[in-house]
Formats: C-alpha cells, structure tokens, sequence
C-alpha cells in the first residue's frame, strides 16, 4: 500500500493546510482551473450570496479527479509500472481512469451495473479496463479482496486515504483564494473525502464548514451522533454518490472540523438541481445539488452570509430527469 | 435614436476591431468572463481540437447581455433618463433588462407569447416591464411602431445595430486572447448581430470565420447567395434564437467576412446539444448547439483544425428536452 506516515491526522492543523497546499501544486498542471459561478437570482432565492464552486465543469465532471491525480502523482516508479485498480460508483473511476492516461498508469475499475451510463461511458473512454459488479458494499469489498489477492496492482480508494482528501481539498482552496471574505463553506457528504478537504481548508482560515446529505443516505449524521462510523443506509436516494459510509481518515476530521451536518430530502434536491441547471446553466448532479437545497432549506439560518458551495460533479443520465418523474 | 456615424461598416477594418476593443473596456466592469471549456472526448469525436465559449454562463444566459449593456452605456443622459424598450423572443429582452437594472435604465421589453418560460422568466427577474404579443416579425414590428409612436422612450434592437453588433463581437475577442492560435471561428446565425461581430474579430487577426443556421431557417445562407436579405422561414426549427431574418448593418459585414454558412438539419443539432450537456455539463440551448452539429457533420473539412466555437447562450425549458420526444 502507498501508505503516507500521515496515518492519523486530526489535531494537527499546519500540517493539514501543507499537505493540501502541496497536492494543489502537484496536481496544477494536469486539472482544469474550474470556475466560480454566482446567480442574483438563485442569492434572492437563499437571501445570501452563493458561490459555486464548479466541480461539474471539473475533467470527468467531478471534484475526483483532483484527488486521483494526486494518488498516481505520488506512487513510486515501481507502483505506477504495475498499475492501480479501483471500485467505484463512478466518478472516482473515471477520474482515476482519466489520471492514469493522463500520467501513464494502467488502470483497472470495478462499476457497480447499475451506475449511470454516462459514469461508465466516462471510464470507458479514457481507457481503463472495467468490470461490472453487484451494487452495494458487500460486492465492491469482495471485489477488493479479489483483485488485491491477485498480486502487484495497487489499490487507490475511492475517499478514505490522506492523499485523496488532500487532493480533494483543493477544490476549496481554490475557492477561498478566488473569494477570501466566506462567511461558510457547504460541501456533499459521501464518503467523506471531499469534505474531510473541504473542512482542513476551513478550519485552517476560520471558516466553519457544513456537510449535507440525503435524509435517506443520513449515515454521516448518525456516526457524528454515534461517534462511531455508521454502515451505509440501502442504496435508495437518488444522490449515487452519497451512498457510502464514513472511513477510518474522513469520520475523525469531520467529526472535530465541521460545525454540522444538514439532511435534505428527495425532493429538495431535486427542486435545488432544477434551479441549478435552470439558472447557473450547468448539469449538476442530484449529488451536488444537494448543497443548494440544504442552504434554501435553512434560509433563515444562513440569511445574508457570503457562502461557498461546493459542486461536487455534473455527471447525469439525461433521458429522464428527476423532475420529469410523474 | 442614439444612432453613431458608424453607419456603414464594412470595409473599413481597424475602425471595427477599434469600436470592439472600446466595447469590451466599456462592458468589462459588468459582464462574467466565461471560461472556455475544452473536452477531449468531443474532440475525438469532432477529429479537431474544439473550444467553446460559454456564452451560456453569461448574465441572463447567453451573449446578449454584452450587447445590451454596451447599448445602454452609449446613450445620452437624457435617453438614460427616458428609458428603452425593445422586443425580442427572450435573450436579448432579458439581457436587456438586466443591463438596464444594473444602469439604472428602465426597460419594456415585448416578448412573443410562445418564447419559452425560462426566457420570460428572465425578463421578470430583472425588474423588466414585460408585454406579450403573438410570434413573428409582422407582430413584432407593429409593436414597435406602436411603441414609438408613443413617445420618448428609445428602441434598442436586438442585433441590427453597429453598438450592438460591437458588443457581441467581444466574446470572439476575449477567446483568441485566450486561444490566438485558433484557425477559425464558428458563431450560430439568427439576426447576425453576433456572426458579424466575431466576423469582425476574426477577419482582423486574420481567422476565417463560419456561420451556422438550421436548414430550417437558412434565410441567412439563402440571402448570401442571393445577395439580398431574404425574409425569416416561417419559426418551425427548434432553434427559437435563431428565427429571425438579417439586418441591414448585419448583411454585410456577413456577406463579406464570414467564409460560408453552414446548414444543420433538427436531427443534428438535438444530437450535438445532447453531447454539449453530456460532456461539457452546461445546458446549450438548441441555437447554441449548432456550432458543434456543423463541425460534427463536417469533420473531413475541419480535421486537424483548433477551433473556437461560440456557445451563444443556455436558456431552455427544462420540463422536456428535445432528445425525449417520441
């Protein structure tokens, strides 16, 4: 394993901002310098002033690239002549897939069937070789054990290891160097990669941090409940990439460096994607549009604050939308 | 009316270039700077390198607002004061509006009663007073006459004017600042404000320029050839922005600048606008999309090139996209 010593990470807050500020570096020449959208409109809307960080327009379509380039940037010449695997939803294979074209890595992802076409067409394209599994944890871990058995390739996790939330983190330090005066910083909750970034980053400039989830996905809330991780709740909202459970790095940061973490119903997100691809003109995923619903759903709570919104990915079957369900 | 000297404008190319730069100095301090995306998996497909300006994250939506608001900056205090009116099936109305807002001009804006709602919606936004009248050009011009004869308040037409056509070109100008090795520029085709003004661009540095309309509204294409302006066909295409017919300061700067008019049939702009969404993640409106439908179809004349294509704008009614229909 491509193990950093950076095993156990909460309480040591320089060397959290060092290691995100090293990843932006590293991964600078190879990512797309994603823009920062706003809307009078949709800030009318939420009585505050949005900032949305454009992860969507990101290469693949989500923050996960950012986070999988800095894992191949740091293997060994002896790791990236064998390869990596992965098993993903989606956008962290195809990211991972994109990143190993990009730098030369072979790479190997195992896609749950029922991920969305336009996921697999992502992972496909860019040249990796995949396999399809069942959906759910049991088949991805089983498929871990499989592949890692076999012999040399390493495996690259999806969210749970320092140097994919260091990379996912940069995302909102774009943010905050683009927009300094945020009163916030609102980020999806999955696994918890991007967010456990997303809190290093505000936690190290004074700015609180909210994660959101879906009320049918609350396993994030119930572990910071618990203080204990919670296993992933049945694969039934429609936000595919907010379906897993916390990890061993992701639940102690969140746990210490985010003020909370806000639920958000089926149809609050897809009211709040509606309005993201209607105004902001960009194909939000429900996975990131749930930030948007959670900042309309606590109006009064967040009234007249200067926020960032993370956008997590814009990865979308477009035959059928959420809103044109009867 | 707040008509300029400029009257005349073809022939005489260091005037339009200057009157461009000027635009975009003027208009700078209101417009967004959209980004230019590039996505290799259309550039494979395409066989070209493709960069699009995404005129669809501009304010109100599309690349009208540049013209609007460089219109309202050149008027007199006293036509500040009276106010302006305009009609237009959507984009320009709301950009309109907008501009107007943001300046402090009051703005009536007629708009046909079957534009679609996001566009209408827009307009309402902005603070606009907003008239519907029935579709096509015979409607239109009776209420302008209507309008004028009412009293002080200044028409500001959607594309047919040297201020106008100025404002659009600066989108063509900020993407060969961006990408200056570009070999050709593509714009979509309606009225031709914005096809004159990136011609214009295009011709002083030397880069041919094309213009694309749908074959079913290729009054453009058939008054080049016929070197007259021909009437608008009757508004059946998909492409609602790109209906209406030549102007009379549009006319020829297109006639002596632009290369060719390209034709796209419905089948190929749902199926390009359908890829824009896909890989881009931005909502193309069908009249955006037809610069990608005229590369795709002509891949043999274009392989090899790097391209600059102009995404005019995003506003769509989301409720059903054309790719769904039966």
């Amino acid at each position: 394993m491509f193990v950093t010593s950076w095993q156990h990470i909460a309480g040591a807050d320089d060397l959290h901002l060092n290691l995100i500020l090293r990843a932006e570096k590293l991964i600078e020449p190879y990512i797309a310098q994603t823009p920062v959208l706003n809307c009078p409109v949709l800030d009318r809307e939420a009585g505050a002033r949005l900032w949305f960080k454009c992860e969507s327009l990101q290469k693949t379509g989500a923050f996960k690239f950012r986070g999988a380039c800095h894992a191949l940037l740091q293997l060994t010449p002896e790791q990236r002549a064998a390869g990596v695997f992965t098993v993903s939803s989606g956008n962290h294979g195809a990211a991972l897939a994109h990143a190993g074209q990009l730098l030369g890595v072979r790479v190997r992802v195992a896609v749950p069937h029922n991920a969305p076409e336009v996921k697999k067409e992502n992972i496909a394209h860019f040249g990796a070789e995949m396999t399809e599994i069942e959906p759910g944890m049991a088949a991805r871990e089983a498929q871990i054990a499989r592949w890692e058995a076999e012999g040399s390739q390493l495996y690259i996790p999806p969210y749970d290891h320092p140097l994919i939330i260091a990379g996912q983190g940069t995302a909102a330090l774009e943010l905050i160097k683009a927009h300094p005066a945020l009163d916030g910083l609102i980020s999806p909750l999955g696994g918890g990669g991007l967010l456990s970034g997303t809190a290093m980053v505000g936690h190290s400039q004074g700015i609180p941090v909210w994660g959101v989830e879906p009320e049918l996905a609350a396993d994030g809330k119930a572990s910071i409940t618990a203080n204990a991780i919670q296993p992933a709740m049945p694969p039934i909202s429609m936000c595919d990439g907010l379906l897993t459970n916390l990890g061993q790095h992701t639940f102690p940061i969140i746990r210490d460096y985010v003020r909370d973490i806000l639920l958000v119903s089926e149809d609050e997100v897809k009211y709040a994607m509606h309005r993201i691809w209607q105004r902001l003109k960009i194909t939000a995923e429900p996975s990131a549009a749930v930030v948007l619903a959670a900042v309309l759903k606590h109006r009064a709570y967040f009234e007249g604050q200067s926020l960032g919104l993370i956008l997590s990915g814009g990865n979308v079957n477009l035959s059928r939308l959420p809103w044109q369900e009867d």
